[in-house]
């Protein structure tokens, strides 16, 4: 007899995916950062000149909460992303999935919880895993439906509410203004947590304000990557939480230690020449253009029932079949996606998560038609 | 109200006496490994190597239980550690620390679990804060007293024993080869799970087996590290368990992503090169030389109530007065070292934790003699 965790741990349904994305010709199942815009020149240059400039301090263990240069350089970072200090502190972290479990590990005993539905299977299964209750709450083209989460919150106490603002995964929604501001104020009159995880803000674009800039009673814990704006091998990533969150989450950092020392110093490099702020617009031109190749195929073969991202990496397409069944048909033809019923608590049979991350121009138009085939075999 | 870990986690002692290591002139306190001697070049050399070869390749996310390279290279290794895989499975980590917080995740759930008093407060922390009952065993020069963890179990029921079998932290002594064997069968007999954390096994010289290599019913989960034979900077580490084990600690790597994959890269190519195993009797020496130098000071200053360790970074001294007061007096002189009593769940209130790590060897002398005079003064 193991743990809860040791007994209800799965295979994440993006992972299995994307083991088949590997042996199929066209992938629009994985999450992966197009790696054909990866600085890949930038941070091996960084590499060298860290190593060179500190020697072997870049190679000590990573202190708790984050290296100091690294945590300076991202207090200068945050205007881009419409965020200042006021009174938070950050922690650096081994990436968002990483902070989660964090911050899973911090709040949660056998709490009840919130989350969109649909949600991020990965980053929900430290929260599912602590939580004895999981109250899905449902998403629209303006994000979370906060009316649907108030009448929840008139009879059920929660624990914290977990949130994904800007370009949603799976949904590609971005959540709108007046339901962020909301959002903090049922915070306050239902006295819980937010947990905003917001790993696309690099990549976005133009949103609005962050759910945190709303907060003033320390109750939104805001968490970025590094992930998609420079690449995810680094796994560097980091949280904006007030002084005593912050502070406990530095020391339960201790208990895996797991933050690479000389990747934290490589990303503080990066920041301060000024390579992620540079490439933000870049960034969000590439991933809208290919979307837009996305949509107008969909569109194109027939396939209407989609939400317009406006930004990130993920659609979500009603199939009014059986996503599994498609994607089975597909994946013979060479066609992978993610069948997105696992980010559903309620529904979402029928729904796929296609993803033009990786995938090249010809090969979104490409695996529409095989899809629309697959489709048409079920 | 938070979860139990939010509400009992603390800074660590030796966290807390490496922060203010820094602030003094000579650190006995630090577990890092000696930066002169770590292989900054050839890391340097082999970060540009990997990039060069696999290109966005190593800048993608981590797959679930790490790199199929370093997979394979750690499989070619561990001959050198006097283990095969004999139907085992390698799991990649962010280094031991992460291993032991995966393995108490897995393992743990409010059970009763045995450690050696003493035993390494880091590691510790995730077991302790899962346990309901933690059992001190007693240490002796040849480590774990086996009779007293028998007298435990015929009347308590245990999950795990957790243990460090070579250049025992903070002890400095080796688990002898009968009672690694009567390990296992105690194991056997009484049912449980034994955690053998053994990072310091690479620049460890000749020991005997490993308790994981009298294994035969997968009971036995072996933690290993290149912190002490690389550099601890790069978070890579892992375990070797029976299937079912290895698996799910795979499946729960999941909830935190958090192993660099360009690191992992690094590591696999390390060892490859042969330079991981032409550097483990080049710093076995290197730290016996050091150990040797603080024993004889020791020994000339008067102190004699201490282990002789044959390997590793760390001796254990009797001050046989507080050993906190001493500590608040050689910092004063410029002396930093890690009083012990917070390694101890009985005891310990007069013991030192000396490192030779990373002081030099007229450091490691002139300590001795700060130790003496800030002694003199309680």
């Amino acid at each position: 007899m193991v743990s809860r965790i040791g007994r209800e741990i799965e295979i994440s349904p993006v992972e299995l995916a994307s083991q088949i994305a590997k042996k199929v010709e066209i992938n629009l199942a994985s999450g992966t950062p197009d790696p054909k815009v990866m600085p890949i020149a930038e941070i091996k240059e960084t590499y060298n000149e860290v190593i060179e400039e500190y020697g072997s301090k870049v190679f000590f263990y990573p202190g708790a909460g984050g290296q100091e240069e690294l945590i300076k350089e991202i207090e200068n970072y945050i205007p881009n992303l419409n965020l200042s200090l006021n009174g938070n502190r950050i922690v650096v972290t081994s990436g968002a999935q990483h902070a989660i479990e964090l911050l899973s590990k911090y709040f949660l005993e056998n709490d009840t919880i919130a989350v969109e539905n649909p949600t991020f299977i990965e980053t929900f299964t430290p929260l599912k895993l602590r939580s004895n209750v999981v109250l899905p709450i449902g998403l629209d083209s303006k994000g979370i439906i906060v009316d649907e989460l108030e009448t929840v919150l008139k009879i059920v106490k929660i624990k914290l509410l977990y949130v994904i603002p800007n370009c949603h995964n799976p949904a590609g929604v971005n959540l709108c203004e007046d339901r962020r501001k909301r959002l903090v104020e049922l915070a306050d009159s239902y006295d819980f947590y937010i947990l905003e995880d917001d790993p696309y803000k690099p990549i976005a674009g133009e949103t609005p304000k962050p759910i945190k800039y709303f907060d003033k009673s320390g109750r939104v814990i805001y968490i970025s990557s590094f992930s998609k704006i420079i690449a995810p091998g680094l796994r560097i990533g980091f949280i904006l939480a007030n002084e005593e969150i912050a502070e406990k989450i530095s020391l339960i950092e201790q208990m895996d230690f797991s933050t690479s020392t000389i990747n934290q110093y490589v990303v503080a490099r990066l920041l301060k020449k000024g390579i992620v702020k540079n490439r933000m617009n870049y960034l969000y031109e590439h991933y809208a253009n290919k979307m837009k190749i996305l949509t107008d195929s969909l569109l194109d073969t027939g396939f209407t029932d989609f939400n317009r991202p406006s930004c990130g990496f993920f659609l979500l397409l009603d199939l009014k079949k059986d996503s599994w069944k498609v994607f089975n048909e597909a994946i013979k033809m060479g066609l992978s996606f993610v069948p997105a019923k696992p980010f559903f608590l309620r529904g979402g049979d029928t729904m796929a998560r296609l993803s033009i991350s990786v995938a090249t121009e010809d090969e979104i138009k490409k695996g529409v038609k095989i899809l629309k085939s697959a489709w048409d075999r079920v």
